[in-house]
């Protein structure tokens, strides 16, 4: 990172009112009348309305597109346990992001904790405030008890978007890159440099949409997580298989598969090669991949690679699935996003990205054409299609699965596009 | 309430979105480099300067010009308990007059329990997210413990403006009245009925600005709260005096004032026959008064009378105080909101109701003149003043008192205008 846009991105935060998000009115108050409608004594009404149901929360209130981006500041970005307040920018951003691109009402809430039954307890009591929860940078493995725990305790969707967030967009890069170059999931052998939330969340929904378990090869940082290795926690030894390979360059030789998602530099021009014909490498540390894509590319051609940065191609960027993921949730009152869902999020992506590129795209993109193949295996986040097709896509699944609230429009996808 | 109007109210709240506020964008998201400013990598920036040092926060984040209205619902309006999320539609109204009368992005958070310590415990592990913390709606005498734990764990204000905001603009209203009729505080017998959050936190608060305790008779459901009475709470034995006054009537003959914080209709014509000569009643039970105004004012025209309503003069509102008391206290970033900076608020309430009425209140008020005296006590909400007038003089009592942890800006007052 620059000096110059180190000192961008303070003055962005900082100029000309501090932070990015503000609240305002949806409402007139400018009169007596509308000021005795918005609070005493006309807010009795809704009061009551919703004292005797609490489905009214949804007809009279902000609840049904508000979401809490909640945070405890224990893993922020790639910098660590920073402490609940200094993860502060990062939550408006995603609340940020969650408007621009869906329309949502968000706000965070930094809770200073890190033990988890604290959290759990503090985030089960508010939850009723919002419509959907949306879990950010809680350090594995606390952060999948946290989340079990809590869409246990709530009836409204919790996301820990480390997790699902990334799977979701890395599975829909993975799939359209194997289909690319010809090989299938169930067949595809798998090494992922990496055993934190976003790891096993990616690998268990490629399990899911049908990558065989024995095929998976996952490492952390003392090496390959095999059957009876000590001291490996219940997360990662759902991934540990009956294997004698120790190190990366055991487990990279001959997958089809590299995920990374670890440390700068860590995969080397010879592991590469020592991969199978037509590999896939999603090097998705940031902002250093695991491998540069110049250098891969230089060391061979018959490589598809994707990594987190936008100057690149193949960003592999979360803001591709949790503003319509949520939208769709939201607008179907789901009560949680199951499996069913992230499949559908999944299956929508891969189908946008072998549409047409619109003008809006190259525009934004500044190129003059793009088209699915090695360089273009998911969409951009400026296309304007994700949001009319992941969140009707998600809303099905939801109805499908008998765990929406509310009935899904015929004309959804035409309402949200208009 | 006219079926008319409960119909207004509903809409207003469910057309065309449910609620009252929303969130919105303060920065541009609609670039690539935009969004690498917003989110990551460039939002790792602030992320790092709060870490090392969390004044930072008020730097780059909203926080500082934050506050959260915080509810158990247990204590809704003059509801009673309705529960966490039936209180909803009140939060957001006071968000919405946070934002509209002070320019404050306030969000609001319903807390689903009734146990006092974990309400504590919630609130205070959320509040870093927050400049300030607006607590609402709580019964008591649990309020007073939850205020006064959180006040001491928070390094931010914490306010329950059922008692604070509530004493303010009640106090003020009081001082200006009595000076009409030719009293002093200092001298004033006072009934007070009702000895909730409200009624304890006014008489306190009127015993800070010189009223004696010992002219204080205060009342609830079994009648006078007298020294020895049984089964009295804490807060209500601070105004348990030594008297043979059992009953309102007994308490009234004779009063000066009688400040009513209980229900409707309770005060009688014979009772406020009794009062002294030039008796001041705020009658505040919403939406009805203990005694009607107009039936008070045939009874005796030596009266000065004031109620929660705005269809009187008079009317005791508690939007006088709260937006702009939090206005001075943010800007300064204020520890706390101290009894200085409270009377501050009373005072510049006071002298407010002396100034000229502008245009801009009279065409609000669709009146052709209005000047100090027994029909105006105390300013109007839609006075574009009360936020240069309250606003600084908060922000200078707390530097007075040094729980200021900025300084004033010599223009404040002006800026503020601007």
């Amino acid at each position: 990172m620059t000096q110059d846009f180190r000192q961008a991105a303070l003055d962005y935060h900082a100029e000309p009112t501090p932070g990015k998000i503000s609240v305002e009115l949806t409402k007139p108050a400018e009169t007596q009348l509308d000021l005795s409608l918005a609070y005493s004594p006309g807010v009795a009404e809704p009061c009551r309305e919703i004292a005797e149901s609490v489905d009214n929360a949804y007809r009279y209130t902000g609840k049904g597109n508000l979401v809490a981006v909640i945070s405890n500041g224990t893993a922020v970005l790639g910098l660590g346990n920073l402490g609940a307040l200094a993860s502060k920018p990062v939550m408006e951003g995603k609340a940020l992001l969650f408007k621009r691109f869906a329309g949502i009402n968000a706000v965070d809430i930094e809770v200073d904790t890190e033990n988890a039954d604290e959290f759990v307890d503090t985030v089960a009591r508010i939850a009723d405030t919002f419509g959907g929860i949306n879990l950010e940078d809680i350090k594995a493995p606390e952060c999948f008890e946290i989340e079990s725990r809590l869409i246990e305790s709530c009836n409204i969707p919790v996301f820990h978007d480390d997790q699902h967030g990334t799977a979701i967009v890395t599975a829909a890069g993975m799939v359209n890159a194997l289909e690319i170059q010809g090989k299938r999931l169930e067949d595809a052998v798998i090494t992922c440099l990496g055993a934190g939330a976003a790891a096993i969340a990616c690998m268990r929904l490629l399990v899911s949409l049908g990558a065989r378990r024995e095929n998976i090869f996952m490492l952390d940082r003392r090496g390959v997580i095999y059957a009876g290795r000590e001291g490996v926690n219940a997360y990662k030894r759902e991934f540990a298989n009956h294997t004698d390979k120790r190190s990366l360059s055991d487990a990279i030789s001959g997958a089809d598969v590299f995920v990374g998602l670890s440390g700068a530099n860590l995969l080397s021009r010879e592991m590469l090669l020592s991969m199978a014909d037509r590999p896939v490498v999603f090097a998705c540390s940031n902002p250093d991949p695991e491998i540069k894509p110049e250098m891969a590319l230089e060391a061979r051609d018959d490589l598809i690679i994707a990594t987190g940065r936008s100057d690149y191609p193949n960003q592999v960027n979360n803001v591709l699935g949790f503003p319509f993921i949520f939208r769709g949730a939201l607008d179907v009152r789901a009560s949680e996003i199951n499996e069913e869902m992230k499949v559908a999020a999944v299956r929508a992506l891969c189908e946008l990205a072998k549409e047409p590129v619109t003008e809006e795209v190259l525009r934004a993109c500044g190129l003059d054409s793009l088209s699915f193949g090695s360089q273009y295996i998911i969409p951009k986040p400026m296309d304007s299609r994700l949001l009319t097709r992941i969140a009707p896509a998600v809303a099905r699944a939801a109805v499908d699965t008998g765990v929406a609230r509310c009935e899904l429009a015929d004309d959804y996808a035409s309402q949200l596009g208009a």
